[in-house]
C-alpha cells in the first residue's frame, strides 16, 4: 500500500511515521506538514530521519490510503478531496466520527463542511465494527478517550447488564493536547499537577454514547465523562462505574464471576485487546497497540468496576489508525502491529 | 511548646519537622528514628541541618507533645505511654482513627493493643470536630485520603442533600506510599505510569464513613472510594461523584446554585479550606495546608461533582496535625501554617 | 517596607509574591502584570489569593523597593524611571549585570537603553559583595547559573589556586525557561529527555567571568560553561572542573584536605551557603534559599571537582533578590528566608 | 537461532524479551528469573504475555546463544557453564569486560571466577571492533555508560587528535540503576532531583579507558567520568571536554570543520550510530538501538565538546546485545533492530 500522511508533525502523524515505517506492507510515499514544508524530515524530526522523505504542503504523490491527522475542522476539508476522489481514508481528527450533523455543530461549534459524508463515514473501532470498516472508503478513527471506554463498556452494553447510569474518570497523559503549546502543555504547570477539565462535557462524550447506543438499540446511556490531566506524556486509564440492572444478580460473588465470563467471551478472538487478571497499568501498554481491561464487582455496593488502559497515541490513535487500514485491505489485522509494549 | 517528633525520617516525620521549625511557638526538642539513632539529623537529612539535633532511639527530653509518624500498630504501641502519662499526642498512624476495634481487626488484621484509647481518641479532622480536639489528649490525625473526601463531601452530607451511593475516585502521588522501599515507589515502574489499587477496598474508606456518620446520624453510605497512583511526588485530587436525594431540586441551575451556597457557607469561616470557582490543581497547594474545593452539578446528569485537592503530606498529615495540636493548646490554630504553596 | 513587584505573573514574580508574603518586614503594596492587569491576584493565580491584591497596568502605590521580574530589554526600561526617582531596585533581569555596554550589545543584541546606570549598578551574589549591594541602590540579580557557578568557584579563584581553565557543566530544571510557552517547556517534549543547549554561548557566561576577574583582579578565566535542560521544574546542579596552578600540591590528599578547608573558611560564617560532605542533591533545596557545595579533588587527574545545588527561583532568582532587599535595608539577611527545603 | 535469556525479570531481561520477540530469525525458548521460577512470564510481567513462555530456573532447553542479564559475579558464574559447553554467550554485565583480573578485583572488589575465560572474551562495542566479536564465542556487553562514551571518543583517539586529559559528564535515568529497590530508585527521592554520584569512581571508567587504549596503542587517557542522576527513567546524555593535541589546528573554525569530517568519515558506514547536525536529545533514541553524536569546537576556549546520546537500555544494553548476536550469527547486524524511536 502506498500511504500518504498529512500533518505528519503533530504526535498522531509521528506516531503513524513509525508504525508505518515498521509495517511490511504499507510504504509511506508521501507526507504533509505546513510550518516544516520542504524540509528534510530528518531535519524538523531527527528521529524520522530513517524514513528519508520531505515534508511537503500537500500530498503529492499517488496513493492509497491518506491518513490525517490534522486538527478537526480543517481535517475535515483536507479529507473530502480525496474521499470524492476514490482514496480510501482514515481520519483521525473528529470530523467524521458524529453521524449527526446537529450534534457536530453543537460540540465543535462549526457547521460540518461536508455533511452527506457523515452517513457514509464508519466510526472505527475496530472491534466493535469490523464489517462496517472493512468496507468503508472512509473511516473516523476515534478519540483516545472514546475507544477505551468503550472497549471497556461494550460487553456489559451489549449483554443489556447495566443502567443507563455511567460514570467514566479518565486519567490521562498530557500528549493527548497534542503538540501545540499551551499552559495545559507547560512542563513546570503540569509537572507534580493533577486537575480535572472539561467539566461541563468533553467531546469524546458523544461518540462514546452515539457507538453505545448503536452496540444496542433502545439503550439511552446517561454517562458522566469526566478527564483528568495527570504529569505522564503518554498513557489514558479509564475507571468506569456502573450500576447493574436491578435483580441481575443474587450475590457479589455471582455478579463478579458472571462480569468476567462476559468480557473473557466477548474478547476471546481479540489480539490487541486483553482481559487481564488484576487491574492493569497504562505503563503495560506504552508504545504498543493493546487495550488492558480489568472488570470487577465491588465487594460493598455490589456495583460494576471496570479499569482499562491504553496508549493514547496507539490503540488511541495512530495504531487503531493502522489496524483499521489493515482491514480496509484485507490483510491480517495484526500486521505491522506485534510490538511489544516499551517496559519501563 | 516543647515538641516531640517519634520517626522523623519518614515522610510525615520530616515534614513535621519542616513546619515546626518554622513554627513560633513550638520548639522540637526530641526526635526519634530508630535506624538513624545516634546521627545528627543534617547528618541523615541535609535538608534539616538547621534544626540541630541527635536522632534518638527514644524521645528523652520532656516534652508537652508528642507526634507519632510511626507506621500502624507500632505506632500506638508507642504513643500509648504518653498518653498515660498525660502528655498530649497526635497519631499521624491509622492506629486511633476508627472507634471500633473489631472495625480495626477487620482493616488492619491486628488486635488492637490499646482499645480502651479508642474511646477517647479524637479523629482530627480539624473543620468536622473543633470543639473534640481542642479538649482531646490524644488527636487521630485522618488518612490523607481520608481528609480530602470528607471537606469535600460534608457540606451535602451535613445539609442531607445527598443519597447514600458515593463514589470517590482519588488520584496520589507517590510520597503516600510513604519512604520504604517497594515496587509502587520504584522511580522506574511508576514514572509514566497510573493505575488503580486497594480494589478490594483501602483502609482509609471506613474512616471516611465513620466520620459521616458522626456528622449526620443515621446516615448510611455505601462509597466507593478507589484510589490510583499517579507519577507524581505529592498531592491528592479527589473527584466525588454522588446523587441527590429525589425532588431537592427543580432544577440543574437551581441546584448547582445551591450547592455553591452550600459549600461556601459551609467554609466560610475556614483558613484552609477554600471554595474555589474553577477546578482546583493539587499543584495550587504544594507543600502548604490548603485545601481547595470545586463543587458543581453534571448538566446531563444532574448528579453532584466535587473536586478537591491538597498536599497529602500536609493537609493530608503534617500540617493538619499541627492545626490540631495549635487548637489542643489553645493558640491560633493558623499559626506556622500560613505559607503560602510553592508554584510551580 | 513597602514593596512593588513588577511582573508578578512570571515565575520569578510569583516567587517573590510568595517569600514576600512571609516576610515579617515587607508589605506588597502594588503588583503588576500585563496581560493580567485588572484582575484579582487570586483569580489569576489561586495560589497566592491569600495576597488580597489586584494586579495592576504599572505600580501605583508608593514604595521603598522594587523588585523587576520582567524580561531583559524591557526590565530595564521599567526600572530606570524607578531609580531616577530614587526608589531602590531589584532587577531579577540581566538588564544591569554586565558593566560593559559593548558586551551587553554582544550578548543582548540591542543597545542598552541606560549605559549611565550600568557604571552604579551593583552586582547582587550576596556573599561575594556585601558591601556594594547594602550601598546600592540599583541591584543587579544575578543569573540563575551565574550565581551557583559564582559560589562554587569563589573560593578557589579567590585564592588563586586555579588556572584560568575552567568548564561549568550545568543541568537545570524547565523553570529557569519561565512560563512562556515554547518547545523547551512542551511537556511531551521535555519530560523523559536530557539535551544540551546554547553550546555557541549561554548569556549568563558574561556574568560569571566579570564577576570572577573582579573577584581576583588579574585573572582572566577562560571558561566553558554548558546548561543542559532536564525533566524537572526546579532546581539546578553545576559541575565544576578545574585545573590547580602547577605545583600547588604535593599530593591528592593534600589538595583535598587543602580545598575543603579554603572552602569551608570562606563560607564559615554564610546562613545560605553551606559547605557539605557529600555531593548534594538539587532537592535539598527544593523552595528555600540554600546553596549547598561539595568541593574535591578527583583521586586519578588530582583535578578539581565542585558540585554545587540550589532553586532556581530562590537562591538563583527570588530568595536571592529578598536577600538583597534584607542588605539594602539594614535588616538581618535572613529575615522571611529561613524556610527549610520542601522534601520530598 | 534459540535463545535463552538469564534473568528475564530485571530490565535489561526484559527489554531483550521485548527486541528478541521482534527478532525475525530469533526464538526464545527458555527464560529464567529465580524469584518467578515457574510462574508464566504473563502472570509476572503482563506486558511480556505474547512471549508465552514460562520463567523458569534455569536454561531448559537447548539453545544457541545465551543471554545473561544477571548482576556481576553471579552473572560469571552462570555464563561459564555455557561458554564451557561451546553455547555463545552475550554476558550483560560486567564480568567479562575488563581482561586484567587484577582490574576485576580492584573495582569489583571480588576474585574473578574464571579469570581464564578474560583473555578469550571480546568487548562487544559493535562498532569498534566487529571482527573480534563476529569470532568471539562469549562477548561481554559494554556497560551502558561506556557505550556512549567509547563511541563520542572513538573517532578522535583514533586519529591522534586529542591529548590525554578527557573529562565525561554523563546524565542517566533511572533504570540504568536496576529493577532493585533503593533510595536512589525511590520516585520520591528521585523525582524533582538531580545529583552527582560515584565521585570516587564508577565502574564503567576502566572499561572506557581499557578500550581507548586498545583503539590506540600507546594512548594513555587520564579521564574524570563522572555521572549525575537525573529523573527520568530511560536515556544516556554524555558531554565530552577534551583538548585538542598542541598545534593540530590554526583556528577554531578550521578544527570544528575538521572534527565534523573526522566524525562523518569513522561513522560513515554505520547503520546505528548517527552524527547529528545540533545538539541531540536524549528523546530521540527512546527505546531503540541509535547513538546520536554531535562533535564541536568551543568558540571561546578551542576545546573539543562532544554530546551523545543513546536509549541505555538499549543501545545501552539489550539492543547492543542483539546486534552482537547478529554479527556472532552472520546475519546482517540491523536484523531485529530497525525499530524508530518512540517519540514522544
Amino acid at each position: 500500500m502506498k500511504v500518504g500522511i498529512i500533518n505528519v508533525t503533530g504526535y498522531a502523524g509521528i506516531e503513524l511515521a513509525r508504525i508505518l515505517h515498521g509495517h511490511p506492507e504499507a510504504d509511506v510515499v508521501s507526507v504533509t506538514g505546513r510550518s516544516a514544508a520542504g524540509r528534510e524530515i530528518g531535519d524538523e524530526l531527527p528521529h524520522l530521519e530513517r524514513l528519508g522523505i520531505t515534508i511537503e504542503e500537500e500530498i503529492t504523490k499517488s496513493v492509497d490510503i491518506v491518513f490525517s491527522a490534522l486538527p478537526q475542522v480543517v481535517s475535515a476539508e483536507a479529507c473530502v478531496p480525496f474521499v470524492r476522489a476514490g482514496v480510501k481514508v482514515v481520519d483521525i481528527s473528529a470530523d467524521f466520527r458524529l453521524h449527526d450533523p446537529q450534534e457536530y455543530l453543537e460540540w465543535y461549534g462549526k457547521e460540518h463542511p461536508a455533511p452527506d459524508l457523515l452517513e457514509t463515514s464508519v466510526y472505527g473501532c475496530t472491534e466493535l465494527d469490523r464489517e462496517g470498516i472493512a468496507g468503508a472508503s472512509l473511516v473516523a478513527n476515534p478519540g483516545c478517550y472514546a475507544n477505551g471506554a468503550l472497549l471497556a463498556l461494550a460487553p456489559v452494553v451489549d449483554a443489556g447488564l447495566i443502567t443507563d447510569q455511567i460514570i467514566v474518570d479518565a486519567k490521562s497523559g498530557v500528549s493527548g493536547a497534542g503538540r501545540g503549546l499551551s499552559m495545559v502543555t507547560h512542563f513546570s504547570e503540569v509537572n507534580e499537577n493533577v486537575f480535572a477539565y472539561s467539566v461541563e462535557g468533553h467531546r469524546h462524550l458523544p461518540e462514546i454514547t452515539q457507538e453505545l447506543r448503536r452496540l444496542r438499540p433502545g439503550y439511552e446511556p446517561r454517562m458522566i465523562f469526566q478527564p483528568h490531566l495527570i504529569p505522564m506524556t503518554r498513557g489514558i486509564h479509564d475507571t468506569v462505574y456502573a450500576d447493574f440492572v436491578e435483580g441481575t444478580f443474587d450475590s457479589t460473588e455471582q455478579a463478579r464471576e458472571r462480569v468476567r465470563e462476559v468480557y473473557n467471551d466477548y474478547y476471546a478472538d481479540e489480539s490487541f485487546v486483553r482481559v487481564v487478571s488484576k487491574p492493569p497499568q497504562s505503563k503495560q501498554t506504552w508504545g504498543n497497540n493493546d487495550c488492558l481491561i480489568y472488570p470487577t464487582v465491588d465487594s460493598r455496593t455490589g456495583r460494576l468496576l471496570v479499569f482499562a488502559v491504553l496508549d493514547n497515541l496507539v490503540k488511541g490513535a495512530a495504531g487503531q489508525a493502522v489496524q483499521n487500514m489493515n482491514l480496509m485491505f484485507g490483510i491480517p489485522e495484526t500486521t505491522g502491529l506485534e510490538q511489544i509494549a516499551v517496559y519501563p
